[in-house]
């Protein structure tokens, strides 16, 4: 074979919104394998929240990507070439294989997927690294009991959907809180959340009053900022507060916005924790097994916002933080 | 008896700093007890940083002091006259027993306490609340482990000495951020802490960077504001924050200020965990058995600073906000 790859490498080190000059689009010939690798095509790439953070120099969980480095993405495609015995041509595989159109691999944290039990794309939104998210997150840090109230924000997004839909199966009462009319709608008539608030129109804290009569025992927090302030005003007591992510932060060209009300944990004997899914891998199997079986039995929705064509990478990424995408925002690249 | 009792009355809702119009020093007849009252003498008052709390309007973990009601505190005494069965005359009592020189109670929350194991004061202090605070939100929420590095605010005040002393007692590394060099040596020399950093003239971030090379695995705060935001940057995996107190947002005349680094909460999996003491009141008597075996055996020392006279009170309580009050702030009231 005499493949051509075409990829984005990090071109500088973005200040606030990523723009198309942080990135290089590069041409290559794909290079042959070694002894345990794979060649793979890949088909869908996972776009989240948290590739922000991984082109920021600064340290965090995860080393950042280096400049003139293919961007890191989760991807999903199928194996051409396997030098690997645990892979063989046909597969369909799920991991870290970047922003790119092939990718070459040791299988070291590369999971096989099955398209039989789901399509391709919900492995990249409800059966992959966003459903894990919200099933661990939820269920671990936030430990909720049937009866309580689960509050989670961005509840239109690809972990937000599922931590309300999980709370739903686990008898919770669910109020999501999301941009726009549409988003509001698709939660509670699709999804089944008890009440959605759109934090565009509605004044956050009153409409927390409102449907949260009880107030708050599990706040499942993806936004950060003056939603995160809001939900700390009505928590319970004892109340769970599950830092998930921070989107309304991640392109700040200031220092974050702390949460001001934060001594309500202390009148509420309530606690605030921080979730990386990564700490659950070992887990993943078990959790898909569960999830897909909830999908099977219509008790949990996948919605994916599918963006063709690898060329738009930089543009679509944006639609994360504007909150113009609705569902698991994903790149679907042509099969050959 | 016709005796005349002296107390402080909240007169007005303090903005920022309380000032002595804040309150009314009030003369008045000691009436007569009913059945199963008990009488009073108050001999020591414990000034303490939540009775800023206890001023303003706010719903929060008890309600409010009302305009016109005598000021809530803490206080230890002697018992005059008893018309209950569970206290004798000459008892040592210590309770909510309000800014003033003769207490009547029905006996709820008072117990009794015993001048031969340790000095009076010191049940105001190590043996009091500030003991239990220090005691329960270190042990049962910071939860150190051998080898670990314990960092407590507000290090030389009535709880962080005592968080220092235990986290020595259990093996841990204590290091404490204090204002001024008089209290970093004091910490250091006197209870054995294994650092202190003087926040007023040291940049705390790096001489935290210093003294936990291995990072932070508990955060004791009862600082709030910058101190809490310098800790969260140095963070080991898995650290428990404590939220003890703010002592720096309570005079606050605009919002307080939120940690802008909680994100430090994500990327390292830590937690950040609000505790009153009142909700392990059921464990005290546990916990001060082992505590005045720590301070008879030399492990444990309490130190007072205590201001004669109760007519100082409002000029005596803000010693605690201006940092200062160097040990447990407490006011003595003659005998007789």
């Amino acid at each position: 074979m005499n493949l051509i790859n075409h990829k984005f490498e990090l071109a500088a080190r973005p200040v606030g919104m990523p723009k198309r000059s942080d990135w290089n689009y590069k041409q290559e010939s794909v290079r042959n394998l070694a002894d345990g690798e794979l060649l793979v095509k890949i088909l869908y790439i996972s776009l989240d929240p948290a590739m922000r953070g991984w082109m920021n120099a600064s340290k965090s969980y995860t080393p950042p990507v280096g400049i003139g480095e293919t961007m890191r993405a989760l991807a999903l495609g199928r194996v051409l070439v396997s030098k690997n015995a645990n892979f063989a041509v046909g597969d369909h595989v799920y991991g870290s294989l970047g922003v790119q159109e092939f990718g070459i691999t040791n299988g070291a944290g590369i999971i096989k997927v099955d398209s039989r039990v789901a399509p391709l794309p919900v492995y990249l939104g409800a059966l992959g690294m966003p459903g894990m998210t919200a099933y661990f997150a939820l269920l671990d840090i936030g430990r909720p009991q049937p009866g309580q109230t689960v509050v989670v924000s961005c509840a239109a997004g690809a972990v937000g959907s599922v931590v309300g839909q999980i709370a739903k199966i686990k008898d919770c009462r669910a109020v999501g809180i999301a941009g726009g009319v549409k988003k509001c709608q698709y939660i509670v008539k699709e999804l089944g959340f008890d009440a959605a608030i759109d934090y565009k129109t509605e004044p956050v804290v009153k409409a927390l009053q409102n449907h949260c009569p009880k107030g708050i025992d599990v706040y499942f927090d993806n936004a950060g900022g003056d939603i995160l302030d809001a939900a700390l005003t009505q928590l319970a007591r004892g109340a769970r507060v599950v830092i998930c992510g921070a989107i309304s932060q991640y392109n700040n060209t200031t220092p974050s916005k702390g949460p001001s009300n934060y001594l309500s944990l202390l009148v509420n004997r309530a606690s605030m924790t921080g979730f990386l899914v990564s700490d659950y891998a070992s887990r993943f199997a078990e959790a898909g097994r569960e999830m897909a079986d909830w999908i099977a039995a219509g008790k949990l929705k996948s919605r994916e916002d599918i963006v063709e064509g690898l060329e738009s990478f930089p543009e679509t990424l944006l639609k994360l933080f504007t909150g113009e995408n609705f569902g698991k925002l994903i790149l679907k690249l042509p099969e050959s």
